[in-house]
């Protein structure tokens, strides 16, 4: 159940309460594709870095090591010894964007493994049965995320046949919560809005999908290619179409910036590999926007990434050591810079929820991005 | 300075008293080449696991990130944030096993960097210079580690040249531990023994650098390749004529096996790669022998690594989680089984301390050798 606690603005201050505890936002969700975030994150680590949702990915799951392994587990929060919220997505983007040689058809999709090439069909009905043997505290609908540049008359079809899959998906989920041997029973499910760049679908398919009465509402297909401003244009649009009691959940976004200009926009739910990618490759965020900490001019930098930074890494090491694990590849490197791109995107969330608390939303979001745009001395 | 505790048959029970506080013998070093443990071990994981002293290799500090950083960034203890005893290598065995061309002179060796080719030089001083800019709290002496099928002639030439170099490394570390601007004023400096499988040459070579007063003697050029039977063959003709009242250390030295071979003989400081690099291929050390943890048997394994363990890894997560980790690449899994092995080999240490305070060293081998051939149930 969420409870709409605040607005500022557009911008909401909410809380979800799940059978996993409750989840404030809006919140950062820390990708954890294969049951674990890449950079050698443990799930001690994310207790300290401030976690409170991980995301797992349904389709790399499912292949590997097989959702029937993690139901035999115990499901995913005992597999990966997380007892907080996760959220696993549907497995729709990874068949769309990983897999081979692929079939749309009114039941499902075909498509060939990206490990092995082994065929697989995964339909609305399929991805809530990997979903429910996971046991994630959220799934999220089956849909197809067309490229957002599919034409009008193919992104008509395809958000007409997200909304049936929609339909299929909730009446499986609620078969599957009311199964004995279901690990969460409570499972709750997010649907998708789709429409790519095409305002008017996108409004039309938002109006929908609300009457369904779910749990959460996503807005899908964003952050694929299309520019900032056609995604901030969207979410104008689409976000007032969306239950304002529910939470609405951007996924895959993004920048700094683009968080925070999403939550002043009505988004309080978000996720993206952003800052753990980034992290690998030693590509650090502060205040004062982001350091390449490659760069020749951290060799004898005794500062920690940022000053006042809570993060394991700020706490303990200096720039010029991570710089020099980084150049020598000691993985170690990259799991510092990894750990503290997590805090600081959790950290992040944590000012934007305590400025909507305190009604001064606005200007915190124009303080920050001001900050970001300005370099250290 | 070292204090012999007991004795029990060969098996010495230490203390090394050093300005970065007490070593308990016999001890394991873990290695952390490029002052890291690989596999994304952080110092604050050290703690965890029971590490006493860290390993770093010179030859690689000093291509990068260059031992005159180190020193300005304050030594090594200030660099990776670990405020325990390290010892440093000469670089010798690198310059011996990775560099590129190179030639022996009397004065030193003449080398190529193995990451950009460029010409080095090091010899006895440099290598102390170097050691002492890195400011560890046990430098090795430069020697000469020379193919343990050297022909006779060879090796004997060779340990001339290591003991003048030993000479001169002695007195270049006092010069340097008296300059105002030295880290570490107290650096200690430990002389290896070499010699190949001769033990004549071994036994002479032992009992001339026993002469030099130094902090402890290492019998180097050992697990290069010979016979654990020519090991302990050797280790039972030279440790006899090195000093007792000194750290007796066997360099590069290995598996638990031998560990509890070399402590029955005398030994009681030893480094290997072993339990780090296995590791990383997912190969785990128990009491009950190494379990390769890509094994399909251990696909629905709930247990830990081993059960009882104390580890970060056996306290938190399955057989079954940490090899879907190695079979997804996730580093994780990784790190997970190098902190296990880590703590396998430092907690083997304390329980062979332990077995010598007791006066039960013989048993505990014996019983312990039995263990590691008998699967688990």
């Amino acid at each position: 159940m969420y409870e709409l606690l605040k607005k500022d603005g557009r911008a909401k201050r909410g809380r979800l309460h799940t059978v996993h505890g409750d989840i404030e936002t809006p919140v950062f969700m820390n990708v954890g594709t294969a049951a674990a975030i890449k950079g050698a994150v443990s799930t001690a680590d994310l207790q300290q870095i401030g976690t409170q949702v991980e995301l797992s990915n349904t389709y790399h799951l499912h292949v590997r090591p097989g959702d029937q392994v993690v139901k035999k587990m115990g499901g995913l929060h005992k597999f990966m010894v997380w007892d907080k919220p996760i959220l696993t997505d549907s497995g729709g983007f990874q068949v769309f964007s990983l897999a081979g040689l692929r079939k749309i058809k009114e039941e499902g999709v075909y498509f060939q493994s990206h490990i092995d090439g082994h065929k697989i069909f995964m339909g609305p009905e399929e991805s809530m049965q990997i979903q429910s043997n996971l046991a994630s505290t959220i799934a999220m609908a089956f849909d197809e995320c067309p490229s957002s540049v599919a034409d009008r008359d193919y992104m008509q079809k395809s958000v007409d046949r997200t909304t049936r899959w929609l339909k299929r998906c909730k009446a499986e989920m609620e078969r599957l919560n009311s199964l004995p041997d279901t690990i969460n029973k409570h499972q709750m499910l997010f649907g998708i809005n789709q429409g790519g760049i095409y305002e008017d679908i996108r409004v039309a398919h938002a109006d929908e999908i609300s009457k369904l009465d779910l749990d959460g509402y996503a807005v899908g297909g964003l952050a694929v290619g299309e520019s900032h401003e056609d995604m901030y244009r969207i979410l104008d649009e689409v976000v007032p179409h969306l239950p304002e009691n529910k939470p609405t959940y951007l996924m895959g976004v993004g920048t700094p910036a683009n968080i925070l200009e999403a939550v002043d926009r009505g988004v309080d739910f978000f996720d993206c590999v952003y800052p753990s990618r980034n992290g690998r490759h030693g590509h650090v965020y502060t205040k004062h926007g982001k350091l390449n900490l490659f760069n020749a001019r951290f060799e004898l930098d005794d500062r920690p990434i940022e000053e006042g930074c809570g993060c394991p890494a700020c706490q303990m090491y200096s720039r010029a050591y991570i710089r020099h694990l980084l150049k020598a590849k000691e993985m170690l490197g990259m799991r510092l810079c990894v750990l503290h791109n997590l805090y600081f995107y959790n950290h992040l969330m944590e000012e934007i929820r305590d400025a909507i608390d305190a009604g001064r939303y606005k200007e915190y979001k124009e303080e920050t991005l001001r900050g970001f745009e300005t370099p250290e001395d």
